[in-house]
């Protein structure tokens, strides 16, 4: 992945540090890894930064020492150093916050485990003034939310990617070929349209098995007159792109064509939800109004999309409101699949997703490949 | 992945539960989701099992009713039962915990979020007695490092396998090729192997960045006198395999051949090291020491191995003791990676894995294939 710049990164860093103040912490640790490459433009299997108001440190271990340096350069600007932990990082983070005089240090609780918060909170026991560790949620997420220019052109081109990839789907889909061996060729096409690796276990479910939602490819043979669900994606230059079609082998059967209808329309009806200020919420009940106008609205199992970006689960979730939580609402730059399907025992499922972009008009399309029910 | 049958199932659960009093818990709540598939045989994105002296509860949403039944049944000889979630995961559990009386409910501290625990502490504060929890470690990790003969079975398995893909190196790495077409068509090949997936990205690091122990597959292109480190594995029946070999582009300078002896010393000292009742951290200074006396022990920056099972990196670890933790001991089951390598900025680097299964009178190597620094 190319690194974001520096200015890019001051930008980021500049954001999060505004909600700080809100937290009422002093510094936070940012310990989840895709926080951590937002911010940084490291991508490292351990590490954390450490972020104040004007000053950062980057604890790392020494197998990233030369990427860490090229990454504290990254971010000279906003007053980052690096510090190679010795130890443990755990060990010199407790050092770094004791030397650093950080009152109150905000953990991003819904990353962190319970084990490392017990650690840090016992090391910073014995220091007088104590340290407080104090839970935060999503000050990081929420800023990763919205996509800058670098991150809408990675995106953009892993769309353009991975729509060329279903319009080959024929290639892979055939009967008596097991679904492990589709997802297998599937994967290897992701691989050699460019993408560093697939985003997320494909998922080949054909016959019966596509009426689960969650199905994971077997060595079941694929059969005439199978519905298969494709569910595929990739990461390309850090950012994942998500993708789904639904196949026939061999002509489809009435009902299997009738629930293609009902998603097709539950798609485009979402689609012409999307556009910035609408909530989320409004964008997945539009899937399902059209769903339940074909008596379908019991048949869709799960959220209408997700965010994507580093993460192929991120920020903004696109489903029922949740009680208790505010209604989050579209915004330029807000990257999200649409992905309605419908799982019918004993005819089975379809499902149909798209990628899209929330433009200041509405929303630009990231995957244009064609929807139809292809009779492979 | 067949899931283990309701006898086996019936005694990973009889172990993990005699821990419970050491623990000084009366239930354990098990939300790591390999431990989950462990003790249930289900494979879920989601979901828990609340493990009580004789009671247990298995908690899962409406995706995986179906699924979770099957579970139930299987479990039903240790006193499960199953719980569909109407609301979140969390809001059943705590239901749960309050209907059953459980006054002390461990949580396994290495992997859940703070948010989760403080969501159900906050949850449990109301009750009258208020339930405790109590951070537990390693309560079914423990079990799970010693394989019964089903485990035992898949990982030889997916080591025959894997193995095969590795004597075939050759039809993949050629010069002029990228790491990344070189990675794309291994991957492959492990999926037509028969492997569910593939253990971890695949490392295809060549030339220069074959000196870095964690590379990822770049568009580099493959030249004549490039070392390329090859490490890749695979998912077999749910247990995890994992093998590394060396290629040389043409014929290797005599610098890349000594590292190449070196590494393969170290190897043969390790296996030799491994029977039980040695110290894992005896079986990594085994490999240290051929290191130190070719003058190579500060290239030689990572442990020695890990466990390999339903995770890729699980116990036992191979590596230097850590003050303050037991010694761990190698017992017959065991399974792990033997791992040497060296990394020499300007020669390139080198590293050789295969693994092993501790048996009674030491061990049985799992991945039977050439050592050789292959020229390609």
């Amino acid at each position: 992945m190319a690194a974001a710049s520096p200015d890019v990164l001051a930008g980021r860093v500049a954001r999060v540090r505004a909600h700080l103040r809100d937290a009422q912490v002093d510094a936070l640790l940012v310990s989840h890894l895709p926080n951590l490459t937002y911010l940084t433009g490291l991508r490292a299997s351990a590490g954390c930064l450490l972020l104040a108001e004007d000053r950062a440190w980057l604890v790392l271990d020494f197998r990233y020492a030369a990427a860490g340096e090229a990454a504290a350069d990254r971010l000279r600007g906003v007053g980052a150093e690096l510090l190679v932990a010795d130890r443990s990082l755990e060990e010199a983070l407790a050092d770094l916050v004791r030397r650093a005089a950080v009152g109150r240090v905000g953990v991003e609780a819904a990353h962190l485990p319970l084990r490392r918060f017990e650690w840090l909170r016992d090391a910073f026991a014995g220091s007088s003034p104590a340290p407080a560790l104090v839970s935060t949620e999503r000050l990081v997420e929420r800023e990763r939310a919205v996509k800058g220019p670098e991150e809408v052109a990675a995106l953009r081109e892993g769309g353009r990617r991975i729509a060329a990839v279903a319009r080959d789907l024929g290639r892979y889909v055939r009967a008596n070929r097991s679904e492990r061996e589709v997802a297998a060729d599937l994967d290897h096409a992701v691989r050699l349209a460019g993408f560093e690796r697939a985003a997320f276990d494909t998922i080949v479910a054909s016959g019966p098995l596509s009426a689960l939602p969650h199905a994971r490819p077997t060595t079941r043979i694929l059969e005439p007159g199978d519905p298969v669900v494709l569910d595929f994606g990739g990461v390309y230059d850090g950012y994942c792109v998500d993708l789904t079609r639904t196949a026939s082998v061999g002509p489809p059967g009435s009902g299997l064509e009738r629930l293609h209808v009902a998603v097709l329309e539950a798609l485009q009806a979402a689609l012409e939800a999307v556009r910035p200020g609408v909530t989320a919420a409004a964008v997945d009940a539009a899937a399902r109004g059209a769903l339940s106008r074909h008596g379908l609205a019991g048949a869709f199992g799960h959220g209408t999309g997700h965010g994507l970006g580093l993460e192929v689960h991120e920020e903004p979730r696109i489903g029922r409101p949740v009680a208790g939580q505010p209604a989050a609402r579209l915004a330029p730059g807000m990257a999200f699949t649409i992905e309605p399907g419908v799982y019918v025992p004993g005819v089975g499922g379809v499902r149909i997703e798209d990628d899209v972009l929330v433009t200041t008009g509405g929303y630009e399309l990231l995957t244009e490949a064609p929807r139809s029910l292809f009779v492979v």
